[in-house]
C-alpha cells in the first residue's frame, strides 16, 4: 500500500475537500424515528443503523471519517462488534477511517493497542496520547509503519480546559516553550523518520481547530507534519479559523466535524438524512474555500 | 457503597498487604500445555482460561487486580466480552478492580469512557490521562462518584522514556517544578473535593515503582493522594523502592505486578499454577513487610 500521508492527500484531492466525518453517536440526539425501533437497553444497533445511513450520505461528499471509539466502548462488547462492522463498511465504501481512541501506554501494551486498531478493527490510523513519552510512541508508530497506517499524536486539543497543562510553559537552555510546542517539536521528528512522496511523514498532530494563532505557529514550525484538526462546526472552529493549517498546495490538514454533520436536526425531524448530506456538503464547501489550491 | 479509598483500604487490611495483580495476559507467554488446548486464531478463549485460574489462584492472597485492556481489545469484540466476564468473576471472588485503560477525552466523550468502565464493564476504578486539562478529568470524576468508584491520574510512569515530557521543568511564577509534579498537584486539588473517612481522595495517582526519590517527593507533597504503583518486579521495583509510598499507618498505596505474578515460569513448565501462587505470596509478603503498620 501507499504511504499513508500519500494515500490521505489522495483521497482528499478525489473529493477536492478535506472534510473529516466525526462517529460520535449519541443515543439522546439520534432520530425519534429510528429510536423508537431499538431497545434502549441495546444502544449499540441503533449506533449501527444511524452511522450506517450516516456513512452511506457522507461517502461521496467527505473523504475521511473518525469513529470515535469511546461511544461504542459504552455499549460493551457489542459496540465493539458494531465499531468493527462500521470500520469495514467505510472502507468498502471508499472512506479512510482514523480510529479516535487518544490510546497511550507503553511497551508491548501499546503494540497491543496498535494491533488492536490496525489488525483487529482495520483502521488507516489511530489517535495516540504523548503523555508518557518516547516509549509510548514508537510501539504504535512501529506497528502502523507495518500497515502503512498512519498515527495522530494530540498536540493541542479543542477544549476549553486544554490549557492546564499543554499551555505550561518548558524552560530549556535554549528557549521557553508551551508544552504543547515541545510535543509538536518531538511530532515533527518522529514524522521526519518516514516522509511520503508528498513530504509529509506518517506520524500526525492533533490539533483543535478552535485555535487559529497556535495552528498558524505549527504549520511554520511542523511543516512535514499531517494535522487533524478537531472541533470545527459545533465546538466552535470556523472554515476561516483553519486556513492557515494548510501548506501552499492545500495539503496538509484534514479537518473533523463531528455534531454538526451528524446531528443537524432535532429528534423529532423526519428529513435527517437530507439535513446530514445539506450541513455535509456545506462542510465540504466551506473547507474547499479556504484549503489553498496550487 | 463505601467511598472508593475507604473500600479500597478496608481490602488491602483484609488481605494485609498491598499487593495488586496486573492482568496482562500475552499469547507467547502462556503456559504450553493450555495454549495447545486453543486455536492461535481465537486467542481471547486463551486469555480467559489462563486468566480466569489465576483469579482463583491470588484471590486468597491479594486485594486487587488490574486487569489491562490492551490486550483484550487486541482480540477484538470477543476479547471485551472475555474482559467483562473476567472482572466480573474477579468481583464475584472478592477483588477489586482497577481497569488499566488510560483513557482519555473530552466531555461527553470522556462520560462515555466512563460509562464503559463503571456502568458497563462495572471495574471499581479505571486508569486516565491526564494530557487533555480540566475538562478531561472532571468527567471521569462526575461519573465514577455517582458509583463510588476511584480513577487514578497518570502522573509518572515507570518507563524508561517517560521522562521526554513529564520531566519537563515547567515555569510558574512562583516555582520551577518538573511537569509530573504539576500534574501531581492538580491530583491532589481533585482528591480533596471528596475525602473518605480515611482522609484519603477518590482520586489517586498512577506513579512508576521504579523511582524511589520521586516517591518520596510525592508521597510528602501529596498526602491525601492514593498511589497506584506499577512496575514492582518484572520492570525492576523492588518492594525497598516503594516503601516511602505508604502514609505512616501503612495505608496510601497499592502496588502493581504484572509479568513477575503472571509469568514466572518457561511455557512448558507443568507446574505454572503453584509458581503464579508461590510469585504471588512472595510479592505479598515482601510488601506487607514494607507497609509501615501503625
Amino acid at each position: 500500500m501507499p504511504h499513508f500521508a500519500d494515500r490521505l492527500g489522495e483521497f482528499i484531492r478525489a473529493r477536492g475537500n478535506p472534510l473529516c466525518v466525526g462517529l460520535d453517536p449519541r443515543w439522546d440526539s439520534l432520530p425519534a424515528e429510528l429510536r423508537a425501533r431499538h431497545d434502549p437497553g441495546r444502544r449499540a444497533a441503533a449506533f449501527e443503523e444511524f452511522c450506517g445511513r450516516v456513512l452511506d450520505i457522507v461517502a461521496p461528499i467527505a473523504a475521511v471519517v473518525k469513529p470515535q471509539s469511546a461511544f461504542f466502548e459504552s455499549c460493551g462488547p457489542e459496540g465493539m462488534a458494531v465499531l468493527l462492522r462500521l470500520i469495514r463498511k467505510a472502507r468498502a465504501l471508499g472512506l479512510l477511517t482514523i480510529l479516535d481512541g487518544k490510546r497511550g501506554d507503553i511497551a508491548t501494551t501499546a503494540a497491543a493497542y496498535a494491533e488492536a486498531a490496525f489488525d483487529c478493527y482495520g483502521a488507516d490510523a489511530l489517535t495516540i496520547n504523548p503523555y508518557l513519552g518516547r516509549d509510548a510512541v514508537e510501539p504504535f508508530l512501529a506497528t502502523a509503519r507495518r500497515h502503512d497506517a498512519g498515527v495522530f499524536v494530540l498536540v493541542r486539543t479543542s477544549n476549553p480546559g486544554a490549557g492546564l497543562f499543554q499551555d505550561l510553559v518548558v524552560s530549556s537552555p535554549d528557549q521557553a516553550l508551551p508544552l504543547y510546542q515541545h510535543v509538536g517539536l518531538a511530532v515533527a521528528r518522529w514524522a521526519r523518520e518516514n516522509l511520503g512522496k508528498c513530504g509529509l511523514g506518517d506520524v500526525g498532530a492533533v490539533i483543535g481547530a478552535t485555535y487559529p494563532a497556535e495552528l498558524q505557529l505549527l504549520r511554520q514550525r511542523l511543516p512535514e507534519v499531517l494535522f487533524l484538526l478537531p472541533g470545527f462546526g459545533a465546538q466552535g472552529g470556523t472554515a476561516e479559523d483553519v486556513r492557515a493549517a494548510f501548506r501552499s498546495d492545500g495539503s496538509g490538514a484534514v479537518v473533523s466535524s463531528s455534531r454538526g454533520v451528524l446531528f443537524p436536526f432535532r429528534p423529532e425531524a423526519r428529513d435527517w438524512e437530507s439535513r446530514i448530506e445539506m450541513a455535509a456538503r456545506q462542510a465540504a464547501e466551506a473547507l474547499a474555500a479556504v484549503q489553498q489550491k496550487p
